[in-house]
């Protein structure tokens, strides 16, 4: 076929929207140019920040985006991974903030197919997280420096989710950074938010009706329920920063608005990382998947301040 | 060979991780068991929650999701339109919240699966929404009754998306009803939040900023927006609603932790009934798709409240 014959024929079949079947052309190179993302949940701000930035790599490399959703963490996922995952419909998996099971990790190690986490360590696989311990801390360390003593803890909890290290992680450091400071642990003051803003707001009101001492900061595992805490304050009067400092971390896009202190991370680029090293690797660069430590950190805006007197 | 034989090679496929490959399947019946769902943003509350909705119908038929990001509103979509959406990789697919240009529609047209729209019109296609138009009136309309004279409207207008109705009939509706109650409509109080909370918070800044008298009440064509401008009020010392009411519409996740009164909608169960209906459609029910109004109802929150003398 001359050059000039092989471009009118495809100029004719993109005028009648003609293109290849890629069920066809995968069969003859193995390959569908399909990324999966695997996601506890889709409408929480993490997972979507984190999809949208996968996508980004992907539609530069003009790759597909198949979108695993398991709803929620725990439950009943084998069908999912007997029946969808592994429907060989996939060159390589983005695995988000998920705590898997030894069978599903097993089933993950079978399909060989490159694959990397992103927010949250997978047990033997690569991954783009910020480090939960030291952001946890950072945002712990501002209270004390601002010279809160009484500061409670609202954490993110799945329970669930066994095998998920992140709210751990980020509990520890939180604790361990008060004793380090000399600052005793209140029990009461440590809340579950469910990491979202209906448990935030939850966990505040348990807070201020609890009776005897009132603490003058609280730590938030997440933006979302730090925004729960300040919306539950605000309804009670409760002035923010000065009779309540309030700290997240993440950076959620209603933080700026709120005037939210949080350590900041950016899910879009982890995703976009992640993706552009599964591409580079389905591309024959052999070891470009790696572990990154991605970056974070402290913006101080209105909701934090010293404690008055 | 044997049901008894068929079963063990089976029992010993699923153990060593072994599935169908779906490409050659698909390529014998024609079928890839996936549906594309086209969104212009995955971040924002509407588009998160829709495809949560159309992902619970694909899950509960074995379908998979593929997830096909427009990255915004207008700008130059022809690639993907090109290359990944007619690549024959999907049996169906669900349209979010798009106004779609001649040429793209077209295409959709030559593609020849079953598309239902979601959150909006396509034209010359079935779709699932609410009726704008009585949304945004039933949430003036509610302003109205409480006695407030003076309202303001914070609309969400993407400029880029010449052919997209929401924003124009959400729009239309609150001017006429203004009208209609013999209210006269300050062009000055009609500002624009591009349906984002920070889009809301300079709005509201905005407005407070003008000289002159201020509206006693804010009508905004989304709950991001609104809640932009109960921060914007709060940082501001004005109190809602003492002294502004604001109604938004959605039932966006922070409304409730907020006390947004809203006219509420739901687009996981829209999003749903789009991917149901497809997926009989496929399954040889021949007009199932069809064009459904969507319910939607006003929640009376703490966000609105009679005028202060």
């Amino acid at each position: 076929m001359s050059p000039q014959t092989r471009e009118r024929i495809l100029a004719i079949a993109s005028e009648m929207g003609y293109v290849a079947s890629s069920a066809a052309s995968g069969l003859a190179t193995g390959r569908t140019r399909t990324v999966g993302v695997l996601a506890p949940y889709v409408s929480r701000w993490f997972f979507s920040r984190a999809i949208e930035g996968v996508d980004i790599a992907l539609q530069e490399n003009q790759y597909n985006l198949m979108l695993i959703n398991l709803g929620g963490y725990g439950g009943n996922r084998e069908r999912l991974f007997e029946h969808t995952m592994l429907r060989k419909q996939i060159d390589a998996l983005v695995v988000l903030c998920l705590g898997l099971q030894p069978s599903e990790l097993e089933h993950l190690h079978l399909t060989e197919i490159p694959l990397v986490a992103v927010g949250g360590p997978v047990k033997g696989f690569h991954q783009v997280c910020i480090d939960d311990y030291q952001a946890a801390q950072l945002a712990t360390k501002h209270l004390i420096e601002l010279g809160h003593r009484r500061i409670a803890q609202v954490l993110g909890d799945d329970k669930d989710e066994v095998d998920f290290a992140v709210p751990k992680l980020r509990d520890r450091a939180f604790e361990e950074t008060l004793l380090a400071a000399g600052l005793r642990f209140e029990p009461g003051w440590e809340l579950n938010g469910d990491f979202t803003v209906a448990g935030g707001v939850r966990a505040a009101a348990q807070l201020f009706d609890a009776p005897g001492e009132k603490p003058t900061a609280v730590f938030c595992a997440s933006d979302e329920m730090a925004l729960g805490v300040i919306m539950e304050a605000q309804r009670r009067g409760i002035r923010v920063p000065q009779e309540l400092s309030v700290v997240g971390i993440d950076n959620h896009e209603f933080a700026e608005a709120a005037g939210l202190t949080t350590v900041a991370q950016n899910p879009v680029e982890q995703g976009r990382l992640a993706a552009d090293m599964l591409i580079k690797e389905l591309d024959g660069a052999v070891g470009t998947v790696r572990s990154v430590a991605a970056p974070f950190e402290l913006l101080v805006r209105s909701s934090t301040a010293p404690p008055s007197r």
